[in-house]
């Protein structure tokens, strides 16, 4: 190991403690040998995770609030009570039985636990932290870049409006790959459950749902990280077909390409569960089918929340774990181990030719890996943020996840940099570049996705309209009865009946959740007018929260300036130095030459030794300064 | 006429034509007699005005489309069809008579100009025009920048965030004026409406409307004029108060206060028309008072965009020509007069000591107006740009009178500076400072409410509504019906029915503008689920619109790159010629120094003419460089 990097890997080590944070990073060691774009990753790396803390103890908060109100939550009482019989219609044909609400008294409280008001202040506090984060980052990046001279330094612009169509086909072509895997999986549930409920085993049918969604889940999962492979490779393949001029336009363009094609992959199946799953079902005795037979899958009676938050805390779990631990530990160590072997029999030939050397340094630092970009680092942030950001109305404790995961990474990145790869190539940079961007449109996309979440996938604006509009006395009382429409079972089509229901005969009407016309109104089962009432709240508040939220994002902007006041006071410092010093200087130029000519003219009168020694120390000055100035240049111009 | 001002004013009358645009503008002799700060302006007024062109081409075909679809234009026609009689209830109580809706035909053809799909179009349009204006501004602004030498002109940053408590007490104050204004003038519709009403005149009463809505927007106009001079007063004052620390402070304080008074004088009334007004009326037989026994007003039959259009244009042409004519022009020649009238006093004593002169230069400029500053020139500017853009959706010709008010007010300023101010002290600026924050505000606010003005003001969602999902053939036919609800005249509280009807007796029904229950419901009078599902498409199109609009903007914002290429690419070479020109003196000046010390040693044996001469030349050299390496010191660095 060279002096420097055992040093470094010292640092790395007595940090273990506290590295993951800015704050006790040794920056600048990373930068002196890694160069200005590491360093300023793990700049990045550190703020964000140091900003995951608070937003990790108020997610902790409002999950602890959750847990606190579960026993006052009246709509979850309600529906675990055995007295209000709820007989909701079966939810599957023929093979399916009519069934007690209460039997879905755990969903329902489980799903309390993230369907609360506080996820809605914690969904306003989410966006403003967004928005804090990216300007506390352009913020330190100005400051990093004034203490790392890289004020001035300019990156060439190219014009990225011009795309290849053909690249634009196949990206189309891969995104429709993701959605047809998704809608793989959904067909997969689909049948899944309707063969698994024709089975005569009991314990097999109670637990249709449960192993249903987890193996879809990790079906998911697994596709999803594959896909990442692939995607990764296609999007390098697409960017060279284009022949970007730059390394800098390469680059960009990969980025953009495969982050398009990542974010796809990851959030498809989690966008279908927060807006699409179980809203084309259709009704009681006029399903929606797929294909021949089979029914449009539904919610659990908890509410689509329930799922989308397992959905979502499988998902990044997995990635991150499976991510983290085999890809980015186990195949480096397999592909040293590969090289070894491979290296181990053409160092038998040498051994014979070269027996008395010891290894020196570059022979050693020869079997690390090769370091192929931050790219894949910055990617996997990324992704981890959009998983903060987007949904962290239905899983408040996205947060944690991710700095734990943090904590680890950080180390993980750190020994890998230090110990296991090649010294990269240092480059330098002013900024993160597209990072910032994507990251931005991220930290916007969140503030209409959480409103949506909020507003149609959880129950709260029900719940609110309910307690304000329809209550009798002002209290949740008699929720759960006003979300169920009722259906008359004599409507159900031929066929499509329960087949082994044990008490068919005593039943006129089953409940199904929605708000639909009764079965005695003139215009049955069409939607009723709570359906519009409730509809239009849920939009006006997508409309309020989006607003305020934006309203408040601007204020949060404007009022953290972009530059830190030290900062500028610094650099308008040294602008008026360095006039005074060339002022100076040229004065003292013009005073020399002056004397040169004088003495000149009086060549033989006074050729005393005291001016000779005045003009030597200034040629002397003259020279300590030439290297400032020089320094000062190669800041200002540096391409 | 000093020799300069006589060759601008000569400019300026030579492109009285095509003067009002940027691109024909003398702006380099502007910024050379006027300064940076009002070359800026005259820049800034000549881009915007530039821009009205092509928005108001626009804004006069979505108008022509208006009138060329009137005669297609099925609900129109079904208004003014005499068959359909839709008997409606009286507009006011005990005075007023059931009417016929046919006799609101006239407003009702009059309010399709304005209110048909071809406007939506043109609210998406102008909100890209103002991203694609601001846009081409920062480019202009970058260009001008440069070519002016003002890169590097640093000025000094401040906190805003802390005001004093007591403006802002004061400015609530103000803005409660301004809204007890507003409530002022309806309270006068409400009484006058009323009062004419009890006319036994029938000319009187069957103009009722025309009447009272054109004294009360013309009382608006009054109203708005006087508070604007009063605010700009107070808003003066109120900065004064907070002692700002430096003169751009005190500017800047001063503008917000201003404008945020101005904004909220100008658009008070117009607010209210868009959004409140006909909302709260109540229903027949439930209807809202206020105060005793006066009921709330309602829009016209034609729908309240109509209204808001009258409203909109009178407020802003009445605003425009006097403030032009009457403000910008008559009472700097009133004040000139009084001057006039004061100095010949004064005169008329010097004249005695002072006889034989001629008056020079000096005394003629003195005897021209002090300038007072740019801001209510800007002031104008930028609330005519909310006129254009806030609204544009319920008056597309409003960029069409702001680009006919340009080309008068451009020729006027340029007059007013010329020959009617004394020449304003230079002042150096980078920027439009904070007036860019304030357009860019006004940009985001327009999207929001335009969208509202589409979704909620006019009836394209309802239109839109009926035509898909409720009309029976797919066709408009019926519309008008559908809108209006029936009223069990039996239902009228005693003492408001009419009292002087002729046809009372053959009334059963009468019919009013809103989706509610019919009598013979279960659930009389409470809204339809029309309302509701209604109300819920106009949400959802206020979401739609506002996220698509953003969308768009981010994309036109994301396309155009700030710098103008030529720009960058001008500034790159600059800086690389700096560097080489740099490391090339020092290298001259190391060379001469040594030259001069090897002469030093060998003194006796060489001191050549040559060498002499040399020296000599390399000392002029240096000096006509000491001027471009001092210039370009204080180019990046003047304070």
């Amino acid at each position: 190991m060279p002096k420097y990097r055992k040093l470094l890997y010292f640092y790395f080590l007595f940090f273990l403690l506290y590295g993951v944070f800015y704050k006790f990073q040794p920056i600048d060691l990373i930068r002196k040998y890694f160069g200005e774009k590491i360093g300023l990753y793990f700049a990045w790396l550190g703020l964000y995770t140091e900003f995951l803390i608070p937003s990790s103890v108020v997610g902790i908060f409002v999950f602890l609030y959750g847990c606190i109100t579960i026993e006052s939550d009246i709509p979850s009482k309600e529906m675990c009570d055995q007295r209000n019989a709820f007989t909701m219609c079966p939810l599957c044909d023929k093979f399916c039985d009519y069934w007690n609400l209460s039997s879905a008294c755990a969903t329902a409280r489980a799903s309390h636990l993230f369907d609360n008001p506080a996820t809605v202040f914690f969904s306003i506090f989410m966006a403003l932290w967004a928005t804090m984060f990216l300007e506390q980052w352009k913020r330190l990046q100005m400051r990093l870049s004034y203490f790392w001279d890289l004020t001035g330094l300019e990156e060439e612009e190219y014009n990225t409006s011009i795309i290849l169509k053909l690249t634009n086909l196949y990206i189309s072509l891969q995104i429709m790959l993701t959605f047809s895997a998704v809608f793989g999986v959904i067909v997969y549930r689909i049948t899944t459950a309707a063969a698994l409920s024709f089975s005569t085993n009991e314990t097999t049918r109670s637990n249709i749902r449960v192993t249903v969604t987890a193996t879809a889940v990790i079906i998911n999962l697994i596709v999803i990280l594959i896909l990442d492979e692939i995607y990764g490779a296609v999007a390098k393949w697409l960017t060279e077909i284009e022949v970007p001029k730059t390394e800098k336009a390469f680059e960009e363009r990969l980025i953009l390409k495969a982050f398009l094609l990542k974010f796809v992959n990851s959030y498809a199946p989690i966008f279908y569960v927060a807006f699409f799953k179980g809203r084309f079902v259709g009704r009681p005795g006029h399903y929606v089918y797929v294909f021949d037979g089979y029914r449009m899958e539904e919610c659990a009676p908890g509410g689509c929340l329930m799922e989308l938050c397992i959905q979502l805390s499988i998902i990044m779990l997995g990635k991150q774990l499976i991510q983290n631990n085999l890809f980015e530990i186990g195949i480096p160590k397999l592909k040293k181990l590969f090289r070894k072997l491979k290296d181990g029999r053409t160092e038998l030939k040498e051994m014979n030719t070269n027996q008395s050397k010891d290894p020196q340094q570059w022979d050693l630092d020869y079997s690390l890996e090769p370091f192929t970009g931050l790219t894949p680092e910055y990617m996997e942030m990324i992704i981890q943020f959009g998983f903060v950001t987007l949904f962290v109305a239905s899983f408040p404790l996205a947060p944690l996840f991710a700095l734990l995961n943090n904590i680890i990474e950080v180390r993980l990145d750190a020994k890998k940099f230090v110990t296991e790869l090649r010294r990269p190539d240092t480059v330098r940079a002013k900024d993160i570049g597209i990072w910032y961007n994507i990251l931005s449109g991220i930290g916007k996309l969140s503030v209409i996705i959480n409103a949506f979440v909020i507003a149609v996938t959880s129950d709260f604006i029900p719940r609110l309209m309910y307690q304000y509009a329809y209550s009798q006395n002002g209290t949740m009382h008699g929720f759960v009865n006003h979300t169920l429409s009722y259906f008359n079972v004599s409507h159900l089509k031929a066929g499509t009946q329960p087949e082994n229901s044990p008490f068919a005969q005593d039943i006129l009407f089953c409940r199904f959740k929605d708000y639909r016309e009764p079965p005695w109104s003139p215009n049955q089962y069409e939607f009723s007018k709570q359906y519009w009432a409730v509809l239009s709240a849920r939009l006006a508040f997508v409309i309020l929260f989006q607003n305020l939220v934006m309203f408040l994002s601007v204020l949060v902007d404007w009022m953290i300036p972009d530059i830190p006041k030290d900062i500028s006071e610094q650099i308008k410092k040294e602008k008026s130095v360095l006039v005074d010093f060339f002022l100076k200087e040229e004065h003292e130029k013009l005073k020399l030459i002056e004397s040169f000519i004088t003495r000149d003219k009086h060549k033989h009168k006074s050729g005393t030794k005291d001016q000779r020694s005045r003009a030597a120390s200034f040629c002397q000055f003259n020279q300590s300064q030439k290297g400032s100035v020089a320094s000062f240049s190669s800041q200002h111009t540096e391409v």
